[in-house]
């Protein structure tokens, strides 16, 4: 194959052999060299004085600040916070003729003022639940025969155990359950507690940074007793106020609320102390934010899983020495209040950025101020081509430009 | 005006040219000139093994360690924690010779053992209330005729729906509400349940670092069954006991018991996890901090705006078929558990300290331990001044000082 | 004592005066020098063209993306999340003779929803309880006379007020309290709803990152109202499904269903969005983890403190005008819903690896790409021995290797 190249080979051969050898020789250098920038040592004592004070302050700031009073590896602290709800207002129904109001008693959930509840705008009541057996509701557990119901199951999207019996009036099996079986297939529109536009939402909020020792509350020096009992929330004219209307929490949030009224949804109020504590305590105080979270119209939340939000609750009650229930389908606005601290404080990276400070501030001493500064700059700085006559410049990371 | 200066402006002229100059050759050099150190490229077998070798463990430590053990871009660990709390104790009143005993079925909301919760230190009761009209409390909705009171209107502040009746006994308008109306301007003193001072508090607090998969209660390895029976905290003798009295953790918050039992109030119970996670895992154990949120006597709250704690809850029951609910106005203690995570990793920074300490090490080797160490401070040091006999100092960040 | 010894307190001082100079020269060199590394000052104009582009580059992208958008101080956002539980099945117990069904609104507790709830496995019921006095349980209140039961007093762990006798028949002391005194001393084994184990629970999740603007839910794209009414969730197969078997996640954390549901016990479900917002935002997608929190039985928690989970629960209702109550004690499995989020946004360290970024390449232009490259690494390097044909390497933190 080789015929007639017979150098071919050998050249080949030299190539990989050279080729070979510089692979060699540049390991053998990568293992065997070292190289370390050239020092120009400058005993001027002028400049060495500057120097070291300028690293003996640098020092004493990273000992001092960060390591002791800041403990070194904490840079934010975790905020310790505590939020208190109170809603006001009234509610009115008149449903079949009868009359209900509705206070905060009995449309907060839960009601001990948690940082997260429902208030409920819309229900189902089913009044008189027994525990006895009753057909299911026409619609999901339709049967044919006995066969179809087996008895002693439990559907899990069911009311309740199977007796085994086909109901004829209604196509369904016979359950054991609560009965009568509520029947939620119909939502009352318009919602039923529509004046719950008009409640109102008091938040108190109370955040310390143990770190730092400062505690803070939305209730700041502005807001005292008659502020509060006369203001209302407004993005604003009063954000401080921290009594919010309901239906303005809504609107604020995107939503529209006979819309989430209606069916329920989520929204989240965000309490949000950005505090640069470098400043007096007083100008940290807090910001409403209002957000969607489920049932959002923004979304095609309609095309999509699971809309609104509601949930089941009960009241329990004896007759005529009977264990009876109302069962209650609510149908709420869901807040969940959400506090986010952010503290600024003025922390310079340790590691590298502080340290070259002492150099950068030494240099400039060295090169720009110090009579002998031609000298230095012929000491530190070699030249590699001549063009025009020169001044230097020492660029770090931002160009700082210096004529002279 | 120049009459008498001719070369003035001229002379003017000309450092105007010449400083047009200077800036013209400054910014040309800026952009056509880069400096870089000089470096002293040192063929030493020595040198160059011992600063290869380190330079490849930094390279492991940094790849093996920082990106695929610690995921690189993470340095703490948000923490998954649970909290269990469980309170004992009897309260006893004695109200217009009624006795009654509250256990905790009855003293705590919400009842499931949340880590937010309210502890009832004093009430007010309202009995017997059904749907129907009556006037509302003499005080702030006061009416002299009819038309002060608008059928049909809910207020915000009220208890009900107006009928447009304004009562004459009282001088209030009557409303359609849960009747009678509660009367809350006179809050019991002493507080009701004084006895919840001796109440005890269970805490359970589980925590795990998914990340560096730990897992740690605050049962500690010491804190068995048998100590459990027994203990009770105390932040110096056991400040691992679980267990802790109502009266000593609101003394510890920096309240008064007898005054934050009549209008109630707020303490956060932080659970501190400072972990440093080197050591043995059973070193790592929580710590208990009290912070006073609401009602904080040190604050001027009285003269400021929301003071106490305290929510409306309900139970329903049916008399004679009638529905009708026992109203409670519960003043209480809301204790809030808040569990923060520190996990302390000893993570050099990647970027530059870690790289350096190659460079560190080899500049020793070479300036200090090397027999031809003379030769090479030569090289690698340009001497600009002579004062005294010399010997050399290698300065970094911490001025490292060596006498040869 | 230095008789025979001339010479060696004077070599003795001579060597201390050496010394002690040696130190005051060292202190007054470490003042009064300062080194700072020598430079090349390349004078080419391609060179300083490049590095000075790159350098604004870098510039840019310092103030502009980090200090303008990102903010600066701030790499990971903090994320408003909301989660709402819903959870769908039906228990059946049967119970001397009487038979009940269990639906959501009777096991759950709190009803709304809420991210923490407790699902009820396992209970003990006290029907009728009043106001009055009985005897307390015998065990641990045991006593002998009259004397053993102070009149008034309200033990920590008692169940009332003692009135002073002590009962015969039972050697314990007489109570005022809600009577008869629950008997909790054996619990149901096997535990009354089993059932339970049939149970799903429905998470919805919302997670919003204010900075970035990002809305996510756990209902992803392909996540519809058709796939969630029939899904399951499955670690592998159904990852995203989020609905979710109890019996599964009660495996899934490592228990044992009928183990946990007789005493009860707390698990964590972590919603786990870790999201490089580089990418699609689509492809942000949820994680569920499992993680046993009490009663995990890897521990030896039976020889430890405290086993299981369950709290008190009492229905309130009138009977005969007699206040009564129903106390439920619940054992039952605390579900928490804990989500994490971390956003992944690839950030320069700022400080100095950025910054070095334009050295670096343009150390390279000038070692390697330039025709006069030999020149100018005759320029930079100064070579201390030769030792073979050389060539350079340039090495920084990762050795860079190039053949030439």
């Amino acid at each position: 194959m080789y015929e007639s190249g017979v150098e071919r080979p050998s050249s080949l051969w030299v190539s990989q052999q050279k080729m070979k050898n510089q692979i060699t020789n540049a390991l053998s250098n990568f293992f065997f060299e070292y190289e370390t920038p050239r020092q120009v040592l400058v005993r001027n004592r002028r400049v060495g004085v500057v120097c070291r004070l300028i690293q003996l302050l640098v020092l004493a700031y990273i000992i001092g600040w960060v390591f002791i009073y800041e403990k070194g590896y904490q840079s934010t602290d975790t905020a310790v916070s505590s939020v208190f709800t109170k809603m006001k207002g009234v509610g009115y129904t008149k449903v079949d003729g009868r009359e209900s109001v509705w206070d905060v008693a009995d449309y907060v959930f839960p009601p001990q003022g948690d940082s997260s509840f429902v208030v409920m705008t819309n229900y189902i009541i089913t009044e008189g639940q027994m525990m006895k057996t009753c057909p299911e509701l026409p619609g999901k557990h339709n049967c044919s025969s006995h066969a179809d119901c087996e008895g002693g199951k439990l559907k899990r999207t069911g009311h309740g155990q199977m007796t085994g019996m086909c109901v004829n009036e209604t196509h369904t099996c016979e359950v054991l359950a609560w009965c009568p079986i509520e029947d939620d297939r119909k939502i009352p529109d318009p919602p039923l507690l529509m004046s719950a536009e008009n409640y109102t939402l008091f938040i108190k909020n109370s955040i310390t940074f143990p770190l730092f020792g400062v505690t803070r509350s939305n209730l700041v020096e502005s807001v005292d007793a008659k502020y509060i009992s006369q203001c209302l929330y407004d993005p604003k004219d009063s954000p401080l106020c921290p009594i919010f209307r309901l239906g303005d929490i809504v609107n604020l949030s995107g939503f529209n609320f006979s819309t989430i009224a209606r069916e329920g949804g989520a929204i989240g109020i965000v309490v949000d102390w950005t505090c640069n504590l470098d400043l007096d305590v007083k100008k940290c105080k807090p910001k409403y934010n209002f957000h969607g979270l489920y049932g959002n119209p923004n979304e095609t939340d309609k095309a999509r899983a699971s809309v609104g939000y509601n949930f089941r609750y009960a009241k329990h009650y004896m007759e005529d020495s009977k264990e009876k229930r109302t069962l209650l389908k609510v149908f709420g606005i869901r807040i969940d209040i959400i506090v986010q601290s952010l503290v600024i404080i003025p922390k310079c990276t340790t590691d590298s950025s502080v340290c070259g400070i002492a150099t950068v501030v030494c240099d400039l001493v060295l090169l720009y101020l110090l009579p002998k500064r031609e000298f230095y700059k012929n000491m530190k700085f070699k030249y590699t081509e001549t063009h025009e006559e020169s001044f230097i410049l020492n660029t770090r990371c931002f160009p700082q430009q210096e004529l002279n």
